[in-house]
């Protein structure tokens, strides 16, 4: 998507074949600093220091980091000790796992002297397959889109709101859940979104405005606590979230505070969509409730990061001394309030039937 | 209500019976100030920059703000003067006009010479009533907290979620919402509360949790985003809030947010109270979604205070720099949602019977 008017990805490869630029992302909103990795070691940091978050970006980034190491040494000792150090970065992560698999078993096949030449190869090929998918994810839901537009008269703009930051900046380009939003305005749709600022870490403020933003789609960042407000008086068309891990029922795992927004489009009868590449279907899970939801450090709610008046940016806390704070990082959206889910092949019913229509190769023998 | 072990109210006669105490809350939850107003510009600055907040201390404030008009000029034009200065300083403020034209028309039928005393006796008892009703709405609400421990076999804590603060820092003292959760653990009930943070203003994360650590009740702040998650999971047995304004059918306006994490109670069969002094009634109002919903400087978004490891606080800036924000201070949850409103003279059911029920001097003809 655009920057300043410039077409951009989270991840690219430079002009010298060897270099990866990223974008440290923990400068946004504030500064768009990008940041040249040329060593495994610089890669592996990104991930951890979370200079790039977001799986599917994770994952590019981890295959670009074993090309790295191979471009350094392309010996079978460094495919193992480069693919430990980027595995131990995020454990949970899925994208990331699978990535350096791929890469490791791809180069273990392969004769020393082809190694850093195929692993270039194919770390760019996980990009452009993520990119794939997310542009699909784009075409699928832009009829929803043009669907709310069309059910309030064409009285534009289409209302929009998100949560959290699905958007390019987690990915590789286009994003998930704004995929739809880019192409619906690029085409011409007038739309605008409400963005939730996404407490605690404040994604939506911080990354989702930014990406938007930059791009020129029009969109308010908002407190977490009106989106009810909000769709109560009819100024919500329809909601549109990312998300971290989907059951093979539809239950859907996503941002903390996810599930209130699904329950307040419900309550005023908003569609919810979840956009989703099929990667992240869990479908060993039949129970959201099931899900792990990870508790994270309570100095995330307790501090908030933010640019001072002299330009600074700086943390402050916001909460008593003595008071403890606790970290929910996820919640789980069980299918019933959702009212689609947006994938690369299509959209389909948050519901087993509604998921195997379009992945019929998962239904048990298929 | 307790702070450091001590007892202590938001608003207080100093000893020398004419300057008046109160608590600088803008510099909460970092700094405890005490500020001794000795004019009415004072009482009217303080109302006017938050050091005081709350309809019922901004009331208190009020009619202790004449007291002191009167001790500086007992004149009929002073009267005049002192009531406009102060009405303007929160013109939405219900409790602010109702205490201020109270006095004005005590004041205007007596002589001169006995108008301080006079204005001075009338504040006092305007603080005490506050009190009479608060301390009333903690015993009506106490058997609620019982029954929740009952419930679940008296394996305690009880766990109880509030929203924004409805506190004894917002009233003169015990508070709404928080008034039955001091009384239960007065009296030994094991609980243990959720506290919102709030956004934008942050009411939760800065003086609730205060209020309640001061008071030694355990808590812990959560970022608002949350409560459905921990509702999902059986983390909260009842939920307990204030209200701004209450319709005659049960309707209830309050802090934005409330609205979602009533939904989620409802989803979650956990029982949702909502605690109101019955001025905050109003008999004229049967739907909700007439109350006008003010809109509040987008700045409150796009920017949090908070302190700095150096110790200074500050604001920072969350948000991109040209990117707009939007500031919805209310919603209105539907009586639907509310399982009872616990007021002055006992709890009922949020809705017009429920109401009339313990209000029937209100009945049509009456």
């Amino acid at each position: 998507m655009k920057v300043a008017g410039q077409a951009m990805r989270s991840i690219w490869l430079e002009a010298d074949g060897a270099g990866v630029g990223i974008i440290d992302q923990t400068r946004l909103p504030f500064e768009l600093r990008t940041v040249r990795l040329i060593t495994v070691d610089e890669a592996a940091h990104a991930i951890r220091a979370m200079l790039v978050r977001g799986a599917p970006l994770i994952g590019a980034t981890a295959a670009y980091g074993m090309a790295l190491a191979m471009r350094a040494d392309p010996g079978d000792a460094a495919i193992g000790q480069a693919a430990d150090m980027l595995l131990a970065t995020r454990p949970t992560a899925v994208n990331l796992r699978w990535a350096v698999e791929d890469l490791r078993t791809l180069l273990q096949q392969l004769p020393a002297d082809r190694r850093a030449a195929a692993a270039y190869r194919r770390a760019g090929e996980i990009a452009e397959a993520d990119i794939a998918m997310n542009r699909a994810i784009a075409g699928h839901g832009l009829p929803l889109i043009r669907a709310a537009l069309a059910r309030k008269d064409g009285q534009a703009p289409v209302q929009i709101l998100t949560h959290c930051n699905a958007g390019w900046l987690a990915t590789v380009d286009w994003g998930t859940a704004l995929a739809p939003i880019y192409l619906a305005h690029d085409e011409g749709v007038k739309l605008h979104v409400w963005v939730d600022e996404t407490r605690p870490r404040n994604q939506g403020a911080s990354l989702t405005a930014w990406e938007l933003g930059q791009h020129g789609v029009p969109h308010t960042v908002i407190a977490d606590n009106a989106g009810g407000h909000l769709m109560q008086h009819g100024k919500v068309d329809l909601c549109i979230v990312g998300t971290d891990r989907t059951t093979a029922t539809g239950d859907v795992a996503n941002k903390i505070g996810t599930y209130l927004k699904a329950l307040a489009a419900h309550d005023n009868g908003v569609p919810f969509y979840v956009a989703l590449p099929s990667p992240t279907i869990d479908w060993t899970l039949t129970d959201g409730r099931a899900i792990p939801i990870e508790e994270r450090n309570a100095d995330e709610v307790a501090e908030i990061s933010g640019r001072l008046s002299s330009g600074e940016v700086a943390r402050v806390r916001v909460i008593p001394d003595n008071s403890p704070a606790a970290n929910y990082a996820f919640d789980v959206t069980p299918a019933k309030y959702v009212t689609g889910l947006i994938t690369e092949r299509g959209v389909c019913p948050a519901s087993r039937n509604g998921l195997l229509s379009l992945f019929p190769e998962r239904r048990a023998g298929a």
